[in-house]
């Protein structure tokens, strides 16, 4: 059994595998060769501390496991991480333990990659532009996963409502963190690593406190923000916008305008999951729209791999996180780790 | 975070100890300071494989965890265990990782403890005759449970009805296995240690083919196989008799007569898993008890820990196993390997 650190899960993890492997969980959750179980929640102290269990299948790469993450808001003062867990894989022809990987590290790979997916599949190709809600542990996560799939990215404007210094702090940094963090990954040969190195060196980052002249720009929009009151207006969002609201993952939580759902063609990665606990769940409690008719993006993806891109039409992508996209990630991570003979390996 | 192996294990766990923490974690489930979650369940080929995982938060210990434990039947012949998985336990402080214990060892102790606790405040504590039907895995763990909570038991009798061979086998070897597998970890200047020694040294244990009549002799009965029809009928059992269910956990399993929910006096470790998957199951279905009548041991213990023996009463417990049984053994262990400075330890 194999046990991955966050380093060195930046050492075995690039996003263009990522995204694919989760763009394959999806596809499969939607075919039934994915399946995942009901997701288990605990409040310790309300608004402070909490922790998911999260599990599931995923036949085709012939591995099933869980993630158990918890959050800790009180860390921060003991410094301690927030967010700690574990993601642990399991062989489905034995029930061997196959590995344990950092759960935290992994979940900003596997939620940046559930972002970039449905941008692959239904932003515009060419976007240039575009705006991140949130400069929190999610935020470089996000940018990278979005420059892998939409190479004319040239302008990322940050927002942070809360906190406008957080946003201009991380805007300083982005450009320098997201070489560091990411590139190292990628193959310093291939094509893919040479072109995002020259888009990271063009890369223009600005904040900006104006949160609705930054939505009328944008091109793309990512929410990832633990908001529980509508930050950005339907009418602000131009047509052709797509937007991915992956800050909603519990009752209360809300990123964007409800009225979004009745104007713009939405997806979302879970339907229970997105209708109880994701921004789709205002819409539905306003009944805008109902649990079923919640498309989900692995049902889109199924059916089609083209960009579905419409300059008259905004998009949206509701990212709740499923187990599926934990367990292709991890084991991604695994299997890229033990051709490197990379982590600590024990025998239980 | 600290991991524990098999061997481990048995150098840190003590029956005496482990049986004191599950006899805590039973009470405090019924006084609400133990927590478990809804228990996953997954069948990957019929009859063949399935794993689940248990969950829940021991707020006494000040840890929250999961168990995933397998069971691939296929296993046997590539000579791997056939039982595998893995208790996480984390801080509720900080939600940190604090270990990863070896599951199918650690199910040993926990389920030969839950036995036990039920036989400590159920059983004739002079009781001298164990009937053991079955001889598994967990054959082993339940005697050396019953020896510590009934310290005039002298005669061991084993009935398999499937296989009387291996009943036989395990006659021959059982002592030894017992004194081997879990004397040492006893203090052996302790009085429990010498106890137990003698005990052993002392003790009878013979195979038998006839359930009927060794059912007719016994003073306590563990019924610990994955049978799927009763093998002790209800009047066979003499009065002041006392039995543990344990192998039933799943939709299907009975091991004993389900008339003896309507004769005898008795307890569950939970109520709803007891009436979904225990052997209370087939009662339940038959009409003869209700779900809500089905009384926890923990709702007992809450109350007195004295001896409840009559010697007019047949008693039962179905045990079909919970997290806080796992979560409290395995926080026994990783506290007593820390002192001891046992096992690995790794850096997430």
């Amino acid at each position: 059994m194999r046990v991955l650190t966050a380093s060195d899960l930046e050492q075995v993890l690039d996003f263009p595998s990522v995204i694919t492997v989760v763009e394959d969980a999806y596809r499969e959750k939607a075919t039934g060769d994915g399946t995942i179980w009901p997701m288990i929640y605990h409040e310790f102290i309300s608004d402070q501390a909490d922790m998911d269990i999260r599990s599931g299948y995923l036949k085709s790469q012939g591995v099933y496991g869980m993630k158990l993450l918890s959050w800790f808001a009180g860390n921060d003062a003991k410094q301690l991480p927030e967010l700690n867990g574990t993601v642990n894989l399991y062989d489905d022809q034995t029930g061997l333990p196959k590995g344990i990987v950092n759960a935290a590290a992994l979940t900003g790979y596997r939620t940046g990659a559930a972002g970039a997916v449905a941008s692959k599949a239904l932003a515009n190709p060419d976007a240039t532009n575009l705006l991140l809600v949130g400069s929190g542990s999610q935020a470089a996560f996000q940018v990278m996963a979005e420059l892998t799939v939409l190479p004319k990215l040239r302008q990322i404007t940050i927002v942070n409502v809360v906190s406008p210094e957080n946003a201009e702090a991380l805007a300083q940094s982005l450009v320098e963190t997201l070489t560091n963090q990411f590139l190292p990954a990628i193959d310093s040969n291939s094509e893919e690593h040479q072109r995002l190195a020259k888009q990271l060196a063009a890369l223009k980052v600005s904040a900006s406190d104006d949160l609705k002249a930054a939505t009328r720009q944008a091109d793309v929009i990512v929410t990832a923000t633990p908001s529980t009151k509508p930050m950005i207006k339907a009418d602000w969002v131009k047509p052709g916008t797509h937007i991915n609201t992956i800050g909603a993952d519990m009752a209360g939580k809300q990123e964007v305008d409800e009225q979004l759902f009745s104007s713009a063609k939405f997806y979302v990665d879970d339907r229970t999951q997105s209708a109880s606990v994701g921004e789709a769940q205002t819409a539905v409690k306003a009944g805008i729209v109902t649990e079923e008719q919640l498309p989900e993006i692995g049902e889109l993806l199924a059916k089609t791999t083209e960009n579905q891109w419409d300059p008259q039409t905004v998009t949206l992508f509701d990212s709740t996180g499923i187990a599926l996209q934990d367990i292709a990630a991890a084991n991604l991570a695994l299997t890229n780790a033990a051709k490197l003979n990379l982590g600590q390996t024990i025998n239980l």
